[in-house]
């Protein structure tokens, strides 16, 4: 069999496989997570040395820390993956519930109606938590999945999948979850060829993957793309509150989508202000590239280039820009940001409505941190990323972004005049 | 300027007024509609001189006699378009509406918000009403448009563009609405790559030109693709009933999306049912290719190929196949449908409640004709076309299916841990 013929014969598998998960219980699937969040935390030693391969093959392919880390399985991550399927679990089930239900006046009864998509791939890099959690949400909302994790995190990802599949393989329809069982590129050209049995593609992962996946696949895709968040601190913001978020939005964990990459601050309040918050994230290790009139403010910073305000540094870096008002942050906002997550601290009720309408992001915020971005912190339960997308998906995808809709039409012998 | 400059900056002035519009009042949106649907009504004369230089140039252009028949403006379609510019006027403005509200034990408040996408482009062929129906659904939900119709219906496209830009130009921002201004081939290339500015496209036509911009389209896409609809009649069914919907779902109007192209007959009923069924689509002038078994049934009926069950004949042409149960039906609605609309015609309820919940298709139905799927039939006032994707749309689509979401996150200060 070429490898084509495999990739295709795994997609149609799974379409297979979807028909059989679109209608079981609620009771049964939760049946099959929670006895996946148990199987893993039995197998802590066959992951950890599965794993150690994967690091191993890292280390001596020069992979850097921070990979090595998010690649890295702990006991302590196991258990966090077992935990996020008993969530899941406790989610109330998507499957078939009813959005809305109108009947017109020629008798017609109208109803729409939430189902699976049918098969779901997904293409990731790195942390093998993304094989569990996405197992666990795609199973929850009646779909097949198809895994094709990144080659660094090959046996890893394949030891998770496979004792997964054999827990419940009494339980759950066979295929359900798929692996590509190969590290070979070419399964992965194949599979974003493969728009006759998979119906949505979800590429999560660095620019490049997401790049390449968006631009070669045939089926839809959600993407998850970079996140240029700012915070704007308004004339009217309380300064503590406002050097609070900001050091949080930066340096909480700087190496995720949700933290920010610039702070604008409005002119009026920043040769008050700025002194202040520059010192604080310099004490906290944030390198500071500023705009010329920041640079007036405080000497010691570098000074950015145009190309710094499209930057997703991802890293204890952050540009800074003094805006004559709320009309120019929305403006640079529009102009630089990645439509991810963006914040305002203001005191000021119009500024905050005016900031909420017109900055055209997935998720807006008032005197919050932008780190709350996240499927769990807005109540989710668990989330498959955050989309970066406007079709479908915008920001925290969970259990419901997972599903589609149909419209049931119940008649008596309608026809159309 | 090189033409792909011009693309370009028609896609830019685009965006920069979807941020007016987006802000636009409904009592402002809905007195330019009516506006619109008044200046249809005073503009017959120019409308249908224009047209006519279209009608000369498809019949110079041998364009068949149905193309022709579309293209045509009289005096009732303008009227036609001008309703239902006055029907989305009265309907509700989806921008601003809450679809869910929560807090978060954090204290966070959590809004989930209807917005519009930004800039929409359609691309489509023949029909010149689409232009106004287009251009009053986005404008209500709050978009900006960019319109590509046809060569073939190029005069009348500009001709009712150009009376509605007019006539809206004291209520509406500058450049809401723009056509591209060429039938150069190359302007649509180059409008397929401009995802920096346009949001999403939707294209509507025939399946080579679907195919075509959801190959090359930078930018998400909602396909309007074929329809290869199917009716079940169920061992239970009522035979007048189906007669009167399969006859009503083949020739009411064959030419569209929502027709259908398959008759799929339980076996128990099939000799009793099929030779009065058939005979009464003969009389209405449908030819019938059947399966084998149904040859023998009726012996005057052609044959069916393989290709003949994947076929959207869009013409008075029906395939008809015995089928040995209702999960054979629903096999073969899997593996030939376009997942649009199917039927069952049938008293049994586990019966009927088995297709609805199996058949994976935009709107299924028990007991009525397909030709309801369609916006104004399912009471949503107007639609932008039937979405035969599963991502964000699914079947008509109309004000609610033009907008996307957005979280508004209202904090005092909070961080994340």
């Amino acid at each position: 069999m070429t490898l084509k013929n495999k990739i295709e014969a795994i997609t149609l598998k799974a379409k297979k496989a979807s028909y059989q998960i679109a209608g079981l219980s609620t009771e049964k699937k939760n049946k099959a997570l929670l006895k996946m969040a148990r199987i893993l935390n039995k197998n802590f030693s066959f992951l950890v040395k599965e794993n150690e391969k994967d690091i191993k093959a890292g280390k001596r392919d020069k992979l850097s820390a921070s990979i090595i880390d998010r690649l890295k399985l702990s006991p302590k991550r196991i258990k966090e993956m077992s935990m996020c399927l008993r969530e899941v679990a406790a989610l109330t089930d998507p499957v078939g519930k009813s959005i809305k239900t109108w009947k017109m006046p020629n008798g017609l009864k109208i109803g729409k109606i939430r189902t699976p998509f049918g098969v779901i791939a997904i293409i990731y890099e790195s942390r093998p938590n993304v094989t569990s959690d996405s197992i666990g949400l795609c199973l929850k909302s009646g779909n097949s999945i198809i895994l094709r994790g990144g080659s660094e995190a090959f046996y890893s990802n394949r030891a998770i999948t496979s004792i997964l599949i054999e827990a419940t393989k009494d339980i759950l329809p066979e295929n359900v979850i798929q692996i590509i069982p190969t590290q070979d590129r070419k399964a992965l050209d194949y599979l974003l060829k493969s728009d006759k049995y998979v119906d949505i593609l979800i590429p999560r992962g660095g620019e490049s993957l997401i790049n390449y996946v968006a631009k070669n696949a045939k089926m839809p895709v959600i993407k998850h793309y970079k996140g240029v968040c700012h915070v704007f601190v308004d004339r009217y913001a309380k300064f503590d509150m406002a050097v609070e978020i900001v050091c949080n939005a930066k340096t909480q964990r700087p190496g995720v989508c949700n933290a920010i990459e610039t702070l604008l601050v409005d002119e009026k309040i920043a040769k008050s202000f700025l002194p202040l918050m520059l010192e604080k994230l310099k004490a906290a290790g944030v390198e500071i590239r500023g705009c010329k009139k920041t640079k007036k403010v405080t000497s010691w910073i570098k000074v950015a280039k145009e190309s710094d305000w499209y930057e997703e540094y991802l890293d204890l870096i952050l540009a800074v820009k003094i805006v004559a008002s709320i009309d120019e942050a929305i403006e640079h906002i529009r102009k630089y940001g990645s439509n991810h997550s963006d914040a305002i601290v203001t005191e000021n009720n119009e500024n905050a409505s005016n900031f909420l309408l017109r900055v055209d992001s997935a998720c807006v915020y008032v005197n919050a941190s932008t780190r709350f971005t996240d499927g769990y912190q807005f109540g989710m339960g668990a989330e498959m990323g955050i989309s970066t997308d406007k079709l479908h998906a915008r920001g925290p995808m969970a259990l419901e972004e997972l599903t589609t809709y149909k419209y049931t039409v119940l008649g008596n012998g309608q026809i159309r005049e």
